[in-house]
């Protein structure tokens, strides 16, 4: 089945009818729940048969050693990979001793749904087993977004045809066998990974069980804990029993026809780096005695709630594309899963939904990601924040490591530690750095939370300005180069005065330098003097930007438009994506472009290029994008909006929204693309809304596709909610809260005051000019129009 | 003791008195045997105490994983490793059943010298045993220089002081244990090296002992043989016994004062990749038989008259500095060893004197062994470039994966396969395949071998051209550029134009079209046509070679007079290497330079820079050179004499002589820096001697350093035999064999004919200006003045 056809077309949430054996970890992750601190994918009750098994608990991984064929000064030794924690989604049922196993007997009907909604994923099941009996099995599984320690399944079963004997296990199981061995080939890796989980203690007991394990190398402990209500006919007995990994409770009854055996199953976990055994254990169980408390519907009726008021202020509303509009809620619903409540811990490149990346958090989080939540879960961007934050201690010690000033922080990791094996697509991607920064600055001009700004913005500015300042140097002229400095593209590396980078640190530095001059008192105890932010203003006004005069674009990086040209004619498709069948000093030292990045600089600095300069240079880096990576499409789609490219716009918004739904990488059955996913939002409201924040004010320059009708959405900016309701004809700005929010439109200054919607026309494009090419074989495919190219994922190098 | 203190300074050879046991595994490397066939490392015939045990074989190695934390295309997956094969050297000695063992009881005496005259390896002890019995050990060791295959120790154990029972157990020992565990800390490599060889065969009887074992990944056979010839008093009882890993001939006697027991150990060795196993086995029993019935005193003879040969052809000799004059010929006595009988084998890095660089060769031996080799042994020259050609297939294959045209070659590998785990450092550096075609040039035009030109040399160049042509490219304004490639300063990499590459490149070029034209019937057979020489022609008639107009000097690479300086004021003497102690983003973005490599430029195609600016270049890259490699200073030596600066010169040059015989790099122990001892010879000829040999016709330029009252040497050119002979008054040639011999003198053409010496005036240096300066601390060590800087020695990445 192709992806495409997997999934039914439905607005509000995904359907799944029969099941799609090879597509099952597709599946699994696309069904994924997540409050962004528990993580379940979509297994199956019964845990068999599975694409990838993968129970995740935000921050909990093992440390695993990382190998060189050659070592050298400053390379990571040892990795973070997240672990399948102790899997308690298992309620395994026996008809009549048959294991209930989709893959045996007869399936009459199956079907999940995720209703985007409430949060659950509902199933419903109708099997006749080899034997010959028929059971109708219905569940519904939830994350609860209210109390995040907690989530619930609601499980029945039914005899249709004749009396059955039913034996449901609901279980908790660690260390489960994972299909294809863990740890990338490297045997060491793999013995860490295999079985992470080393007993401490296990307990089971009426309907409840209990196991608290423990990490070998990174010494975390990691409780779980179950207990059940459990309604069936009279003589439904149950049993408790428990081993090292695992607990399980048992219920076990003969249901005649219409008769009913249900199971509602409270599970709780906790995991802590210095809480003691009995202090973690006894988190988990008071979770689950909350949970109980609140029972099945009241967490249903919580979910609905949360979710009613996200969606009541935060829904993108698309008219012309329903595929659209389902592919952005399923990507809004999952950002929000991601970030929801993942407080004080990383937002990891898949959230909470699959291995890939071993479960770290990269530059996704806060470029693509927190911009999206800024506006409409700002809370979640605090926390998120608030990580890297305390990660501050580590970025430190990188830094003087590195023989650097300030914090450099870590391009792939989960705790905060350097996790990247292969220094010029890590180390050198300091970037990362004013990303952050950049996060920190959009989240306290969207909110107003000066508290933040001043007790940990304001460091996060300081440390990483200190970075730019030992990392760059004036030259002889004065000019202020950063050299030896990787971008965001990953097909070249080690280059100087990369565009992207330089105008990102620039923002950092002049941020840094405004922020302590605000906080004079808090910024004199973090050391900064007025010399100190007169250095960072000096190197960020004379920050060097390469400009190819010859050409009349700017080369992404210095000599970058010298480079010999790839030879894109001569790549036949099959060698995509190029790093699996090109070597990197081959893609580095030509023309040839993985992800947008002189494009990036010119949507988050659009300010400092004119309305021309971005037009050549997105032409003629159109013409060298090859879009490898999925951390592309949606900025190609912003840049083409904002130079009138509306189709190419439109195609661009599709593909980054449509990325895991249609499995366009090849790679969702390892986890959600969350930068995809959030770029599609991006798409929408940068692109063909046209937003800017490079200022206090927001700007819009809203330009609609022939292919939409309509597009509306809100966003919140401090005590305000704004409503921008877009049509071909007309665009209306409504405050749905607050008093009055000056924005642009246009460039025109308009008021929206309460109760008073402004509207105005949507502007035309006049002449775009031609629509700007891609390599052969890689451009976008047409949204409705021929079928498109499949484009190769591989976000954040190695080659997998 | 320090390094400098372990040996007597003797123009002819090395002693040793007493023994160093911290400086043991040093003492082993200088005290290695080898005829480039087989290497005996300096080991105590019995055993123990040791530094490190080896015995190595050319071209035995067994692979091992290459790990990569984050892996990428064309990564080598496998590596070679050199193994300490089946040790033939032990002769364990019991007196009253009592080991001798240095460590224990009394040395009243012990001494162990290499004489460069004969090549033998002498050592005499009297030792007292813990029991009070003393005895006389003499011992004489040699690694054939005419039988390839063969060793042979002369042991004599002589009774002193009352009558001892002695019990002599001649040995070959396989897998022996190594001390500190092999593989580089990665436990897969480990459990591969440790013990590297499955016994095949064994067998012992009477005198004679054969194991044959097996390598198990890299599938080579390995069989060792010894025999013996036993003398000693009537009752001399002996026994034969084997097992897996050991045969042993054991002889037993009672001796009286002054009685002896001599034993003459003939060892011997055969391996291969395809040759079945009695075959191998009769190969080893064969030469035994030839070693046995030339018997000792034959070998003794036959070594002396191979290395009287090569002294009375070859000598370099020094008035003025008898240290310099012994560590000259340390170096030419090594470098034979090296390059002797390793016929069609790679000559590696440290020889086969120590375990060093996993026994891999790099461009060490194109650039700077076989430039030596040429012109004193060109037949070893030829074997050595005979072992390029055979890799050839691979490089191909390699060249193809890389996506390039002709052929790349490693740059390390024992067999021929690339095994750089650090891409940048190690596939990047493409000019190994320009230094392999200089190589081919150079011997070619000092003997005249056409035939080797036709069969060899042309498909060399052909191959290499065609990769050049390949890798590089026109730009819009026609130069031709080769970018992404890193140059012989490995504190750079992956940049663009790098000026030794461009040239190397472009005389690599040239002389394949020539070349391919002189041979047009063999060049079409390789398929080259007029237009693939003429886009040669083209290429390097065009090669782009960076020039900074401001500064005056030639950057090594593209901008790399832009960067930041290094802070060496900042960076204390225990930061050195460098590459050990900063990261390698911050040693390639900065001004600072491991090795000669602009410099070795200016050696190499000396004919395109003028003299200024080889003054300008030279001062401005002393200034960033740190010479953490030992492949630099004879190169500095070189230029500094060109430009004049003859004291710093000496300096240079005394620094690349002494680099094992007073550990400068602090890593002899695992073997001697072929390079460096090859670079003495270098900094002699080319430095004082002023040879240049870019053209046909060898051109002098003669200056002798204050320190030195002669330098006096001779090279072999075709039929010629040259005798170069310098004092600061006059410089002489005289024609030892051959009719006549046109030279250049200072630019004057001379006519040296058979029995008329030549003299002309050794010029004066006028005026070189100020001696150029380092950075602080790397000024090379004063010769005959201040104690000098520990420089540190790490030629190749990775890190060790």
């Amino acid at each position: 089945m192709s992806p495409s056809e997997a999934f039914t077309v439905d607005p509000w949430g995904i359907t799944e009818h029969g099941l799609d054996l090879p597509g099952q970890a597709r599946a699994e992750s696309v069904f994924a729940l997540s409050n962004g601190h528990i993580g379940l994918r979509g297994n199956l009750d019964e845990g068999e048969p599975h694409g990838l098994p993968g129970t995740y608990l935000n921050g909990v991984f093992e440390l695993r050693p990382l190998p060189y064929a050659e070592s050298g000064y400053g390379f990571p030794e040892s990795g973070q990979s997240v672990i399948n924690v102790t899997n308690g989604k298992l309620i395994r049922l026996l008809v009549d001793d048959e294991p209930f196993d989709l893959r045996y007997g007869e399936l009459r009907s199956h079907r999940r749904m995720l209703d985007f909604r409430d949060g659950i994923l509902r199933r419903e099941a109708e099997w006749t087993s080899p034997a010959g009996r028929t059971v109708r099995i219905t569940s519904s599984r939830l994350v609860s977004l209210t109390q995040r320690a907690v989530c619930a399944i609601d499980y029945t079963v039914e005899a249709v045809d004749g009396p059955v004997r039913i034996v449901l296990q609901s279980e908790l199981v660690a260390n489960e066998q994972l299909p294809g061995g863990a740890g990338d080939g490297d045997p060491r890796a793999a013995a860490v990974l295999e079985a992470p989980l080393a007993a401490e203690l296990r307990h089971a007991d009426g309907l409840k069980g209990v196991l608290v394990h423990r990490t070998r190398f990174s010494g975390l402990r990691v409780a779980a804990g179950i207990d059940h209500v459990i309604d069936g006919p009279e003589r439904t007995d149950t049993a408790a029993e428990s081993s090292d990994d695992q607990a399980r409770i048992t219920a076990t009854t003969v249901l005649h026809p219409g008769q009913k055996l249900r199971l509602v199953k409270y599970l709780a976990y906790g995991w802590s780096a210095t809480r003691s055994l009995p202090a973690v254990r006894d988190q988990v169980e008071a979770a689950l005695t909350a949970a109980r408390y609140t029972g099945w519907d009241g967490l249903v009726a919580e979910q609905k709630e949360f979710l009613g008021r996200f969606w009541g202020d935060n829904d993108i509303e698309i008219e012309g594309d329903v595929e659209l509009q389902q592919a952005v809620r399923f990507a809004l619903f999952h950002v929000l899963q991601a970030g929801a409540r993942s407080e004080e811990r990383a937002i990891p490149a898949k959230g909470l939904t699959g291995p890939g990346y071993d479960g770290h958090s990269f530059w996704d989080t806060e470029t693509f990601v927190l911009p999206v939540l800024t506006y409409c879960l700002p809370d979640a961007v605090k926390q998120a924040l608030r990580w890297r934050h305390t990660t501050l201690p580590m970025a430190r010690e990188r830094a003087a490591q590195l023989g650097l000033a300030g914090a450099v922080f870590p391009w792939r990791t989960i705790r905060g530690e350097e996790c990247s094996g292969y220094w010029p697509a890590g180390t050198a991607a300091f970037h990362i750095g004013a990303d952050i920064a950049a996060a920190a600055v959009r989240y306290v001009r969207a909110t107003g939370d000066t508290e933040f700004e001043r007790t940990h913005g304001l460091e996060l500015l300081v440390e990483t300005a200190r970075m730019w300042r030992s990392l760059g140097h004036h030259d002889a002229k004065g000019n202020f180069r950063i050299e030896g400095v990787t971008g965001p593209d990953e097909y070249s590396a080690v280059a100087d005065n990369n565009v992207f980078t330089n105008l990102m640190a620039q923002s950092n530095l002049w941020n840094a330098a405004d922020t302590a001059l605000k906080y004079q008192h808090e910024s004199g105890l973090l050391g900064v003097d007025t010399e100190e932010a007169a250095a960072w203003r000096d190197a960020a006004d004379k920050m060097f930007v390469p400009y190819d005069e010859q050409l009349g674009v700017h080369p992404q990086a210095d000599g970058f438009t010298d480079h010999q040209m790839w030879d894109f004619e001569a790549t036949p498709p099959e060698k995509y994506p190029l790093l699996l069948h090109y070597p990197y000093f081959d893609l580095y030292r030509k023309q040839v472009v993985k992800q947008a990045d002189l494009v990036l600089a010119m949507q988050v600095r659009g300010d400092v290029f004119t309305a021309e300069q971005k037009a050549r240079n997105f032409a003629y880096y159109e013409r060298l994008t090859v879009r490898d990576s999925s951390l592309s499409a949606c900025t190609q789609a912003v840049i083409a909006a904002e130079v009138g490219q509306l189709d190419l716009a439109y195609d661009y918004t599709a593909e980054a929204a449509l990325m895991d739904l249609h499995d366009l990488g090849g790679n969702t059955r390892d986890g959600l693309h969350m930068a995809s996913l959030a770029g599609a939002c991006i798409a929408l409201v940068a692109g063909f809304g046209g937003l800017r924040d490079h200022t206090e004010q927001l700007s819009f320059r809203p330009r609609l596709p022939a292919g939409l009708q309509r597009l509306c959405f809100s966003m919140s900016v401090r005590e305000h909610l704004l409503r921008v309701d877009i049509t071909h004809a007309t665009t209306t700005y409504t405050l749905r809260r607050g008093s009055v929010l000056p924005v642009l439109h246009d460039d025109e200054p308009l008021r929206i005051e309460a109760g008073k919607s402004v509207s105005r026309p949507t502007a035309k494009v006049a002449d775009a000019g031609e629509r700007p090419t891609q390599p052969p074989g890689r451009a976008p495919a047409r949204r409705h129009g021929q079928a498109g190219v499949k484009i190769g994922s591989v976000d954040h190098l190695a080659a997998e």
